[in-house]
């Protein structure tokens, strides 16, 4: 049987009462996630030119765009939806593969509810469904693969592709075939870091998907082998690969439990540092002027990649720990709003940001850092971060991620819809209709 | 100068005046071939699905169908008649890249000329700038390729962005986003052959460099690198590439000028074997039933790709030059109407085609191929093609393009409306208006 055909009888057959508590308890966090994401993306210049060119394209009225006004057909809400969602970088990451894996699926999935009846438990399965699918596909290619292709956009279309046959009800010949015109559509490579167009190729990973099982239900046949033949997605686009892996624990082991979802705007590595800071700020509440110096101690990788010490500009600085560490301990924050122009040019930013040092220690893992504050009372203040918020062994707790919600939603949303979108995401399985969570998350 | 931005400045630079007049002819040859194409394939199975899935998510009427009566807005109009002027693999071909020109450009070119107004001569520079574009980029990486993509999925996408910038009126740095953002898209594996996969990836190549026009005429942004830079299309979509090929003589070699059109509906390494029985049948008029033997002598390709005895049906008989000889002999045709279910198991043409041998000969080229003629009269006729009507040394004539879209339409468009398409196609860069193509393609 062709993988392809494997995976189809998977997502098919996949029946809500076989999931584990755990697994529909990360489906909820990683929808809300996802909205939170999506919404606070919505007003960024790469979301304003897709809808602007996108919007005379709309067939209909069906689909809401997170925190916008504009309402357009599935086709293109799964394309912005997803684009908006991946924008500010801060979604969710199967960290084995570097999958981003609610873009593709839960982007697809919202469009089709706002246009056929889907319950939050048909919405849950077909959710964790396409998630299966997109991160075994990764599973099988990603360490030799993401050097080269952001691998939402070239695996996370078989994600949308299978969660939307399912909840199309495509017999499984379709389904195979959905997968099919997936693995045709695969694209996306990593020359487009730091352009528009990478959140494109993401959000394209969740409308090409759903193109594709809407393509599949009418008859358009694909190969069978899309995944494993000779001149399929995994030899073509992997010079080595693991094609066990695709199947391995199908049903048993789900990949869902290793999503991630980052506290902080900004770069991976630079999160321990935030995290030994806002310790700092909640047991001290430092007057920022009275920081002597604050000197760190980081992974060499932390300042391989995060090391810019003076960040020109808000897009810059989310490269920069020294900036990260001013934030945290002035705003007691990293969420969007800390890596804009303003934040960067704020004086008392600048000044505490002048006072971080940080050297690389090769002792420390990426999930840790070591702190020091020096107060102008001659105070001196130590933190040791052992594993960073957001890591597997330190997971955010679902109150640390409303509050993400609610910093990405801030001047986005009314607060009173906000609490309303958390809610609905925290209870989606008992959603009788599951695009509430697409109506609570747009502007009426 | 990247890569990407020197084409942009070519495309948009590119002047009426500065086209040699064998351009200017291939280019209204091409578009005839084109649309007696898109007609051709219109009722194929392929395209009732794909018209059934998007005709729901059409947002207007501007566009036309190419030989159907339902009309949709120009990006899905740039899909679907480029999966229907590829799906027969009647289209025309780039022989040294095996690019299928026509269709990313004309497709997405047309269905902007119903939106805006093109006139013929704006149609015809544009159409000739995305040529160069696709094929050019083609050259640089067809060789190590090939093997494993599309090469008009892959590389055709940066071909329609390129003419509908230049149609768009978009500026040089928009031009190169454009192109950036087509490379974004590119895709489109082997592992579909003999799938509706396969003009499915052809003609989103169409409809993705459209979108990418469109994105990047609002702002949306990309890599100037798209094409050469280390993770970016050249780089990371084939072992080995010659990226000064991009641009040699840029402006002054036309690739256009390679372009071919297939004179029968059937596997190219067949086509010497049909130029031989068409002559012989010229000449002789034999009667099939006074048929003894036809003994082929063909290059050792034409038996490979081509050596199905008794084809099982009408797709099958398309890879067998044994059925070719035979209706070509009987029909004195190898037109789409000859690669039939019905034509297959014709009594008539069974007969002749069990008496068709054929060796393979290593000293024909693929061009070439000799047959022998037995009639029951002792009557021993003989032939050598030396150079296959297609091949560069052999182009087709007007004539024979003509009768070909003749061919195409046969029962799909009324004759007169088919005449009337040739010459508006003939005509087509003195036309006040390059969507009088699509109407004259569609029914009313």
């Amino acid at each position: 049987m062709s993988l392809a055909r494997e995976l189809s009888r998977f997502v098919l057959s996949l029946d809500a009462a076989a999931l584990p508590a755990a697994v529909r308890t990360e489906a909820a966090r990683s929808m809300l996630n996802w909205a939170g994401c999506a919404v606070g993306g919505c007003r960024h210049p790469a979301i304003d030119a897709a809808v602007a060119a996108l919007l005379p394209f709309a067939a209909g009225t069906q689909c809401s765009l997170m925190g916008r006004r504009e309402r357009t057909d599935a086709l293109h809400a799964a394309l912005i939806n997803g684009m908006s969602a991946h924008v500010l970088d801060f979604d969710d990451t199967h960290l084995r593969t570097l999958m981003h894996p609610s873009v593709p699926v839960a982007s697809s999935l919202m469009a089709l509810a706002e246009c056929m009846p889907i319950t939050g438990e048909r919405f849950l399965v077909a959710f964790v469904a396409g998630v299966e699918v997109e991160c075994r596909i990764a599973n099988a290619v990603w360490f030799a693969h993401n050097a080269d292709w952001y691998i939402t956009g070239t695996a996370g279309v078989f994600g949308a592709a299978a969660a939307c046959a399912q909840v199309l009800d495509l017999a499984e010949s379709q389904t195979t075939h959905a997968l099919g015109l997936a693995a045709a559509q695969s694209a996306g490579t990593r020359e487009m870091a730091g352009t528009m167009a990478k959140c494109f190729i993401h959000g394209r990973a969740a409308q090409n998907g759903l193109l594709a099982a809407l393509l599949a239900q009418r008859g358009l046949t694909a190969a069978a082998t899309a995944i494993e033949g000779v001149h399929g997605f995994a030899q073509v686009l992997a010079p080595r690969r693991d094609l066990d892996a695709v199947t391995a624990g199908l049903g048993t082991d789900w990949e869902l439990l290793q999503n991630s979802y980052k506290p902080y705007a900004c770069g991976v590595v630079a999160h321990p540092v935030i995290d030994a800071c806002l310790r700092l700020r909640r047991a001290h509440r430092p007057d920022p002027a009275a920081i002597v110096r604050l000197d760190l101690r980081v992974s060499p990788r932390a300042l391989e990649l995060t090391g810019i010490v003076a960040p020109p500009d808000g897009l810059k600085s989310k490269w920069s720990l020294f900036h990260s560490a001013a934030v945290a301990l002035v705003d007691g924050a990293a969420g969007e709003h800390q890596y804009t122009d303003e934040r960067v040019n704020d004086p008392v930013v600048r000044e505490v940001r002048s006072r971080v040092g940080a050297v690389a220690d090769p002792s420390l893992s990426e999930i840790e850092a070591r702190a020091v504050l020096s107060m102008s009372d001659g105070n001196v203040h130590e933190v040791h971060v052992e594993a960073v918020v957001g890591s597997a062994a330190n997971p955010m707790s679902d109150a640390d991620l409303a509050d993400k919600v609610r910093g990405l939603a801030l001047g986005l949303l009314p607060d009173r819809q906000v609490e309303a979108l958390i809610g609905t995401c925290r209870g989606f399985a008992a959603l009788p209709d599951a695009s509430a969570i697409a109506r609570a998350g747009a502007l009426g």
